[in-house]
């Protein structure tokens, strides 16, 4: 098997071949071509291709297939940008901030099919498993952002609500990556199951983590301002988990978020969650998902070596600073 | 095989046998109940049962493709809709305007991957030759829809340019509505790349037979004013037939199309329009593609009874006062 940084590399390769029509489609194509040439950690195709390197030596097989994954991924990110109206990304510019909003979403939908097309470079006999695979996640992809769109305004939401949102908006994708992965290798369908498992809880040890890195994490390496969830009034696994650890605490707690935005408002919410034990709850909540992460790969009949690896991208993502 | 009516109402009837998640999930499934309830000719889900019918007795098996081919081009009409901002549709207000422009992307968007998933029951043998046949069109629609804003602020546009538009975004649609049917109902390479042949030429026929009627049509039968395209200062198959047939008349016509919109304008245009002969060059045209449509058919192993219905819908389409 190679390392992270040579699946990574094999994908940068992948986006640097791609070519587009010219004149006057430039206008549909360029947004595409900006948006995907953004960098960024390429995790999703790196399991993609790693797990069909490692049930059946087919990375090469993968390339394509896991340039599909990240084209959705960008895809999913340039319809939310609209959205959510964002500036930036990966210190650019947005493509509705660079090109319109119109281009933003016509490109978007366009980067949509081209994933689909090719998720399906794979054998005839991996088909149907693949594209199956690729569109439930999808739809998970969209339920999860509709439901994050619906918490912004909804009255109460619960951790087990929050929880199926970040199962759909990031578990899902991961999931889906190393289970097409796993397909085009030729696994099990017991073992391809097992690699979604995966996925999904690296998935949600991941964004359980980037909320704590949010309010606890240093602002040099986290690369964002730290608190700025709690300035948006955001309802992470931390504010909701705080709500639900202390009844008696929720009107200080809503009264806390009710703040104005700032210094005050930030050192205030996050003494709250250090009292409450949230940064202590999180941490344990962070490492049950990604111990059934390790246990999914355990159950499966890979090698040392290939479960190894699996258990090394999961502590590179997980246990990162940034 | 049945009448365009009866395959019509077992599209309705598919359309009412869907059910959706509710609770917080309402937003995104809202409106695509929305958008698909809202009728119309469904002239491209008939097309695809009629061919699956008319090559293997299959009609049965193709509804769910037909719906989703239907659910395809009401999202295209969705996010066009807000890409054009648009008010209304079929008599009530667009999805955007009625769940704001973020519901109306993300649902789109889950209507992209609904159609893909509904196009896609076909037996495993179909799968790729489906699922190829409707990425490719989905791609040249975007294309069609990226060309069609192109042109809006091009200095130049040429017919064949037109053409190529329109054969993007109505063709292509049409075309791969027949050869799906057409590869579900078992019919052979060369006859299902007929069927394409026959959609496409249907397609342009009824494009420009509607950019003929929105000037000369009767706008009691149409549907809405006559004139808009002009008053629009659209670069409709019409104003391009003028520029292309008469370079002489260039200026007058430019002069024409700058005029502010109104009652003389289109008076203007219009005249100008009879003056070179386009009101004929644009029937010639409609004839032209109609014949072209029918002898793709005519080339097919099909029955003659089967032939005689792809001619029924082509002229109940293109023959069309409204």
């Amino acid at each position: 098997m190679k390392t992270i940084a040579e699946y990574r590399a094999d994908l940068e390769s992948a986006v640097k071949e791609l070519s587009w029509p010219e004149g006057m489609l430039d206008s549909l194509y360029q947004p595409v071509a900006y948006a995907l040439s953004a960098g960024g950690k390429r995790i999703r195709p790196v399991l993609t291709m790693m797990a069909a390197d490692a049930f059946g030596g087919a990375a090469g097989k993968a390339v394509r297939p896991a340039l599909g994954i990240e084209t959705f991924h960008n895809f999913t990110l340039l319809h939310d940008d609209v959205m959510d109206n964002s500036d930036m990304r990966r210190g650019r510019p947005t493509v509705h901030r660079k090109y319109g909003s119109n281009a933003a979403i016509l490109s978007g939908d366009t980067m949509l099919t081209l994933a689909t097309q090719w998720v399906c470079e794979v054998e005839p006999d991996r088909l149907r498993s693949v594209l199956d695979a690729f569109n439930d996640m999808a739809i998970k992809i969209y339920e999860g952002q509709a439901l994050d769109m619906a918490f912004e305004t909804a009255e109460t939401v619960s951790l087990a609500d929050y929880l199926e949102m970040i199962s759909c908006k990031t578990g899902a994708l991961l999931g889906a990556a190393a289970t097409i992965g796993a397909i085009i290798g030729g696994a099990s369908a017991e073992d391809a199951a097992r690699l979604y498992d995966y996925g999904m809880a690296v998935g949600l040890a991941f964004q359980i983590q980037d909320d704590w890195l949010d309010t606890f994490g240093d602002s040099a390496t986290f690369g964002k301002p730290i608190g700025g969830d709690i300035n948006n009034s955001k309802k992470t696994y931390l504010y909701l988990h705080a709500l639900e650890s202390s009844p008696a605490m929720e009107e200080a707690l809503r009264a806390a978020m009710a703040m104005a935005p700032g210094e005050s408002k930030v050192k205030t919410v996050t003494r709250l969650y250090e009292k409450l034990g949230v940064k202590e709850g999180c941490s344990k909540a962070v490492a049950h998902y990604s111990s059934q992460a390790m246990a999914a790969v355990k159950a499966t009949s890979l090698s040392d070596e290939a479960k190894d690896a699996f258990r090394h991208l999961a502590e590179k993502l997980v246990g990162r600073k940034k």
